[in-house]
């Protein structure tokens, strides 16, 4: 894998990661063995011990200055942040191609609810294929969700050095691995400004934390959506009162915020915040094409989560695959409020929450759809229960990034995937959330490379997350070519 | 208190509780000590340890026959009910009034929310009285529902026996207080009819569970409304999904939820359900009138649970205290579905939950009113969520009942807090549900007189539950006369 391309190099890459596939999978368990969940403080501990991990991969694959960062005072463990591993390669003295930034993170979602994972989330097991179902494949929190995808990156690294004797195929590289994107990356855009010396010459980032179009198609997203995620409490009289004292004088704070939640839709299910459509970028004619073009299956993908046709649900006029890619939407991830426990309790609660969040598009900025839902939470609230008082607390947000299609990095992480894989990467987006890369445009100027391997079905966030394991070869085989096709460059 | 009133020995016995209050104070507070949870069965043998306490007390009494009886299988704790307290006393031989079966309970409410409590529920605490405030008062979970009102009766049983030597003052008396009021009685519809032989020919229920009119102002309750209690379950797709790349292709569980329940009512605030109102009476005009010269002051009310006048909230066309005494009402007493901990997660849950409760009125029956809210929920979900399930339990329920106002026991205890308080008695109603009033109606064939001493603002069900000394004292008096007014009849 010189210069110019060699192939004999890069086959041999594919070979070694053949070869040494059950020592890849051996090492991915390893990590995923560690509970690195970023939002709870009780794992503090080990969420720097799989920083720590990680930075001794990289210093396996050759990488000299590996650093694991302490981060800022407001990070999301309460008075300090986790660990940001950053390491930097300096590249052949002979490389032309671009400096690449690669990022990822090592952090984890909770767990919960716990009861329904069929092994402990972080005893990672390899269950074989099932008929007409998923493939082989390792089960753990974190298994696609980014372990298992950075850890096609480290394992294409160890390859491509193995084939070449040179640290990442001799491409310039800076990594960024960080610990608490499932909470937010609350002290990252602080860290990107503080680290702006050492990333401001990189010219493109690679993340790999998306997914295939299905099982066998590997694709390359060229789209984000952004995020805004927030708190709200509707707080009523000021102490709980028995139901039947009070029943019929006031206004229950759970009736209120199931009220004022109700009309969050319209009847054609878009979202009733004043002005949150202004900055939605119509679909061209051509996108709405391509995209019909990959005759995606909703009811297949309803089916799959136990659902019938008829629970297709979103903005009408619209396919699933455009609201899911190019639509905004609002979500209720959690709601509370009042006696939830074991048996009856004849309250009215003092007061109501909810976890309310929207997945943003094109130019729609976080903080400006959180003001403009804070004020219609605020206002709805004043016309269903007057005198009780709305908290707004705004969690955090990104925004979200498209890409354009013919950028040369894309193109060149285009060809890799179709020589690892045999087959041409579909130019998808995704619906998911990657703050960083709204970040990093913003911050550093760089443009993203989403070139990610999980399924639809992987149980993201879920209990029994997986990932199959003839993704994570895929994954791994087109990283290593990626790095050839960068020295081509 | 000899047979046809003896004045000297009602005086001596409104004497020993003035002497002996210290001391009935104590009692009161080391009951209060034990942590008798019904609903959580973590509690099971502190609930036990008060049941053997009261009997006791009883034992001190002097009744003679006094068991504590284990219940039923199905009981709340898991397996096995809590423990029901069954004394008698025959009464003189010459005494002619009736036989008196008094009910109480000694189980208490869970405690949450914890944080919000200024002293450990379970550590009683005498607070001195605060200006314009509340008065010298025992705070205390189970102060005033029920413990610190069954200890009214416990301690007149001692005053009048110290002042004639006579148990019960010579009233033939059944007492039967039981360990499950809190979780539904579960076990009492069975334990009355095991025991129908020991309970069959009482005349008359006394119950000192319920409030006065106002601070100062004593009142009998001729009517208590009646009590559904429900769980729901909103079943959506088999996982919990990313909100990123679902957001937009499903319905949210909590959002189907809220839109369910926002239906709850209409825009008069009236129940939604079919037939809801069916069975209930309209209030005739002596009885609007007769409550209206209560003036009861809804704005005083509000305040002090810290609302505005315009928080003022209830069904349309009926006055607050009409709607509390009167009306039907339904509450959503908990909602939680999603993720509910610390910090965000972008999660839709498989699943959104709530706890639905209804006050009966008149001759609504809490088996029909439950069978047709879960007709209404069912057929609500399928049209706001198609292929969402809905899951309905029926957790507990009990009969609203009211008094004739001219019964001669009625007019006796009337009577008695008379005499005790100096003042006449209001005759009211309340929005509370005592479902045993209606298991013995109508089991037994026999009337109830609730005869309670506490206040509107004693925090029942909620942090820093009180209960007013005053009151206590007022309600010991009150007991003692009534025993004094049933040798008369």
């Amino acid at each position: 894998m010189a210069i110019g391309g060699n192939e004999r190099a890069a086959k041999a890459a594919l070979e070694w990661l053949s070869e040494n596939e059950a020592a890849s999978v051996q090492r991915l368990i390893d990590w995923l063995s560690i509970p690195s969940i970023s939002t709870d403080p009780a794992y503090k501990v080990e969420v720097k011990r799989a920083a720590v991990w990680c930075a001794e991969q990289l210093k396996e694959a050759g990488f000299k200055e590996v650093e694991v960062c302490a981060t800022g005072e407001s990070g999301s463990a309460g008075g300090e942040g986790h660990p940001i591993v950053l390491a930097h390669s300096p590249g052949s003295a002979d490389y032309k191609g671009p400096h690449v930034l690669f990022y990822g993170h090592y952090d984890v979602q909770p767990v919960d609810p716990i009861e329904l994972w069929e092994s402990p989330p972080f005893q990672p097991v390899i269950r074989e294929a099932e008929k007409d179902g998923p493939g082989r494949r390792i089960v753990a929190r974190g298994a696609v969700d980014d372990k298992g995808q950075v850890m096609m990156f480290l394992e294409a690294l160890r390859a491509v050095r193995a084939a070449t004797d040179k640290v990442g195929g001799g491409v310039k590289f800076t990594v960024m691995i960080e610990g608490e994107e499932e909470s937010g990356s609350v002290n990252l855009d602080r860290f990107v400004r503080e680290k702006r010396a050492a990333l401001k010459d990189c010219d493109v980032c690679l993340i790999s934390d998306t997914g295939m179009l299905a099982r066998g198609k590997p694709a390359i997203t060229y789209g984000v959506r952004g995020l805004a995620y927030t708190e709200v409490t509707l707080h009523g009289q000021n102490q709980d009162l028995h139901s039947g004292m009070w029943g019929g004088r006031v206004m229950n704070p759970n009736l209120a915020m199931a009220k004022v939640l109700s009309r969050l839709h319209d009847d054609q299910n878009r979202v009733t915040i004043p002005g949150f459509y202004d900055k939605v970028v119509a679909l061209s004619p051509d996108e709405r094409k391509a995209w019909d073009a990959l005759k995606f299956d909703q009811g297949e993908a309803l089916k799959k989560i136990g659902l019938p046709a008829a629970s297709d649900w979103g903005e009408k006029g619209f396919s699933p695959l455009e609201r899911e890619w190019a639509r905004p939407t609002a979500e209720i991830n959690g709601i509370w409020g009042g006696y939830t426990g074991p048996g009856a309790k004849t309250v009215i609660p003092s007061h109501s929450n909810a976890k309310v969040s929207f997945r943003l598009v094109a130019d729609q900025d976080p903080e400006e759809i959180t003001r403009k839902f804070f004020d219609w939470f605020t206002k709805t609230a004043a016309e269903v229960a007057p005198g009780f008082r709305a908290e707004c607390k705004d969690l955090h947000g990104g925004l979200g990034v498209t890409l354009p299609t013919d950028s040369v990095h894309l193109q060149a992480a285009r060809r890799a995937i179709s020589r690892a894989c045999g087959t041409e990467p579909a130019l998808i987006k995704t619906g998911g959330s990657i703050p960083v890369a709204g970040l990093l445009k913003r911050e550093l100027g760089i443009s993203t490379i989403f070139m990610g391997f999980g399924l639809d079905d992987d149980r993201v966030h879920s209990p029994n997350e997986k990932f199959e394991l003839e993704c994570f070869r895929m994954g791994c085989k087109s990283h290593a070519m990626f790095m050839d096709e960068l020295t081509r460059l």
